[in-house]
């Protein structure tokens, strides 16, 4: 058998490790990057932000063509009807072209090899790759960064094993539309998910254990968007305890307790669970080491490092925040730490979030309660977009910014929107709640109309202007 | 007649004027604002951003439409009609919402008043106003501001007063829709209508005088745009200079010098001249009182005031730059300036601008040729929207960012964007240049995936690592 030494080792290909292996083979280290998927781009690319979006552009298009008519345009017949298979093969092929593209740009790095196939820890400082081919091949490592992400949690209800009851990632291969889907889950990929099927023809009925859907997004949003959700006939029974799943020929009975404390039933023919995901460590042989992980996932310390000296962790397997963005934030800051040129690991207050519902929701910083939660005296800065130019022009003008920002500095420590088009507004907020910029900044900046971004700043001015007010009345 | 007495006079309840006036009366000043037009907005709301970007997303929606095979949707036919009295229906309905609503805030003022009709000056402290009614109104005032906008530039062409030559304003009432279109000027007014015309279904054709379309935005960019548009199907034509226009029975010959300096013509039914505006002073009275003037506008100095001592001017009447925003811009920081709570003017190197062409292009600062052109050592983070996961699963992935940035401090001063929704990232854009943030607040923040946002990061994080390893090299 082969014996392999390399500086650092890199368990898993998603957006937390190969980020990380190409900041460290780009400065010239050998590293080895393993993953035991079928290409590069982890659970992001491969079962989840990816592949649901592009089932979302599909939907988003199909319901805008249904609102032709209000544009002007005259369709002879309302008869679209979608082609499931080609929204598969539209998917396999933009994923084929990103996994591609990445395993490209890492044969650019001459420090950097890539292999495909299991790998496991044999001690704090090898590993045993069982590859593809069936061959085996033993790492020796100086350094290893643990990137292997998470997995859906299944939870121990009766029936919850049947083909019929899908995961976030089954779902995303799923053939032909079900007609009927209950979800179990509201967050945010169940109401991603909720949505798409909703428009593509599916009955959509979302059971919730809490009072209300997305549970950590601000309230007032939330409920916005539960509302619009329902408006759109989507059923949404919250408070639920889902008990079982009976299955009974083509028919699915999805069993709960509602918020009165009754059984109910809910008859379906798909299911899909989306009650979480949970680090993903099984094989990766973390005994053989003292690697410590509890169900929060691996344990590091504030420089991302594990219980076994000389091993990291970084993304999904270290627990929440779960974001592509920031597992590759967090790889990028390691990377620097471990090259001697380090930049401050990120912090979760300033992390960035976006829920591609309809509208979207834009998260970036902390909402009014947590900040409030967190002692901090604060003030928002408030926007409709009832009032809006761009969003009036693309008949869309449902939603609502909100600007949060510490009351003695003014500076901004969280901004939230819900309108179609929020994630674009999130390159702008993150920049203020990390850069730690005062709501006058923004009120400086001149934003073009007309554009949704203006809303920053008619929001600040507003709020600028009472305050001018009130100081006068006081003075 | 009566005399009225007031502290400030305002001329033009554009987005330059009724800001002001507002931010004045705010702080319980008497403010008159007076329009001529039908109702508070400008040429910005009636004649110019807003009724264009309607026709647009009708456009927009017709070319999602084509392409809905593309997303797996299937028409049962591509016949799809445009009904354009609904277009021109949608359009007026909006404009009326918004000069309506525009006017319910001026009302919540109580010292704020509202006039509409010709507004004359009588000399530095008075006007007389021509009211609808016939009836006229002399103001005496304490200092006034002008925000009399601007007017399309109708060069003395033969032939130019012909109904079937359109400016940039009678063309959005157009009906129908021409089925062949000769647009005079590739600035933005003429590719955004080109590309808008060319979708419904004109033959569009478009002269411009210069070796390129857009002249002020970035040659890389501009040149992207022009070849898409050409591969669109409109024909253009570059270094041409307009003689005449003649008309014979239902055909337009717009007859040109071609870059050859060979004479040459273009049979068409319609021509839009959109080749400039310039200031908008005429029947405003500024031979009785001190203020100058010439073909550039009015003259002002750094604090916005006139050459006539308590008169000021904001917005398109004192020349380029010409956006609602930057109008907006300007008399805010006047407001502020008058009321004793001064906060700089606005600068035009931090200014920003969208072009809503298909795929939109989004400014703010300085172009690298700019900077340059200034003395500056400037660096450019470029990301190529190719390999955007956002831009692919839109289905729009061609597109270029330039990030142009001081070399010695690497603050941002220039943010440059062809992508579709490239406008909503000016936001962030306007805020690093105005701000004058460095490269490394963008790598800095954690930007959400999947969306076009995090090309800043992209781009900032390729140029980063490219120093850093120059660096390596060097030591």
């Amino acid at each position: 058998m082969t014996i392999q030494h390399v500086e650092y080792l890199v368990i898993g290909g998603g957006p937390g490790g190969t980020p990380t292996a190409m900041a460290l083979a780009s400065a010239g280290k050998s590293v080895l990057l393993v993953e035991k998927g079928p290409g590069l781009g982890g659970t992001c690319l491969f079962e989840g932000c990816i592949p649901s979006k592009i089932f979302r552009e599909s939907a988003r298009r199909l319901r805008e063509l249904r609102e032709a008519g209000d544009f002007g345009l005259c369709l002879p017949t309302q008869d679209v009807t979608v082609n499931w298979s080609d929204v598969l093969a539209r998917k396999h092929a933009i994923l084929k072209r990103r996994s591609e593209a990445a395993l490209q740009h890492t044969h650019q790095l001459p420090t950097l090899e890539s292999r495909f196939g299991q790998c496991r820890l044999l001690g704090s400082r090898s590993a045993m790759i069982q590859q593809e081919d069936g061959s085996e091949l033993e790492i020796q490592f100086d350094k290893a960064i643990l990137a292997t992400g998470s997995v859906p949690i299944m939870p121990p209800i009766h029936g919850i094993d049947h083909p019929r009851v899908h995961d976030s990632e089954s779902i995303l291969n799923i053939d032909p539309i079900p007609e009927k889907l209950v979800i179990i889950g509201g967050g945010p990929i169940g109401v991603e998910l909720g949505q798409v099927f909703n428009t593509l023809g599916t009955e959509v009925t979302l059971l919730e254990a809490a009072p209300r859907i997305l549970g950590p997004v601000d309230e007032e949003l939330a409920m916005h968007l539960q509302q619009r959700m329902q408006q759109e006939s989507i059923e949404i029974r919250t408070q639920c305890q889902v008990e079982s799943i009976v299955h009974s020929g083509q028919s699915v009975f999805v069993e709960y307790t509602d918020q009165a404390g009754a059984k109910q039933h809910h008859i379906t023919d798909t299911v899909l669970m989306v009650t979480g995901r949970r680090p993903n460590v099984e094989g990766l042989g973390l005994d053989t080491t003292a690697v410590k992980h509890d169900r929060h996932g691996i344990q590091v310390n504030d420089i991302l490092e594990t219980t076994e000296p000389g091993i990291y962790a970084v993304g999904d397997a270290i627990g929440q925040p779960m974001f592509a963005h920031w597992a590759t934030a967090q790889g990028l800051a390691l990377a620097r730490h471990l090259l001697g040129q380090p930049i401050p690991f990120p912090d979760p207050a300033t992390n960035s979030a976006v829920i591609f519902s309809e509208p979207e929701i834009g998260i970036a910083g902390l909402t009014e309660a947590q900040a409030k939660a967190a002692g901090m005296d604060v003030g928002v800065a408030r926007y409709n977009f009832k009032q809006d130019a761009r969003a009036q022009i693309a008949g869309n003008d449902s939603g609502i910014l909100k600007i949060v920002f510490d009351k003695a500095s003014a500076k901004v420590i969280g901004v939230h929107a819900l309108v179609e088009g929020a994630g674009e507004l999130m390159g702008e907020a993150a920049l203020l709640v990390k850069a730690g910029l005062p709501i006058q900044a923004i009120a400086g900046a001149i934003h073009p109309h007309p554009t949704l971004n203006e809303s920053f700043v008619q929001a600040v001015r507003q709020t600028m202007a009472k305050a001018n007010v009130h100081k006068t009345g006081e003075s």
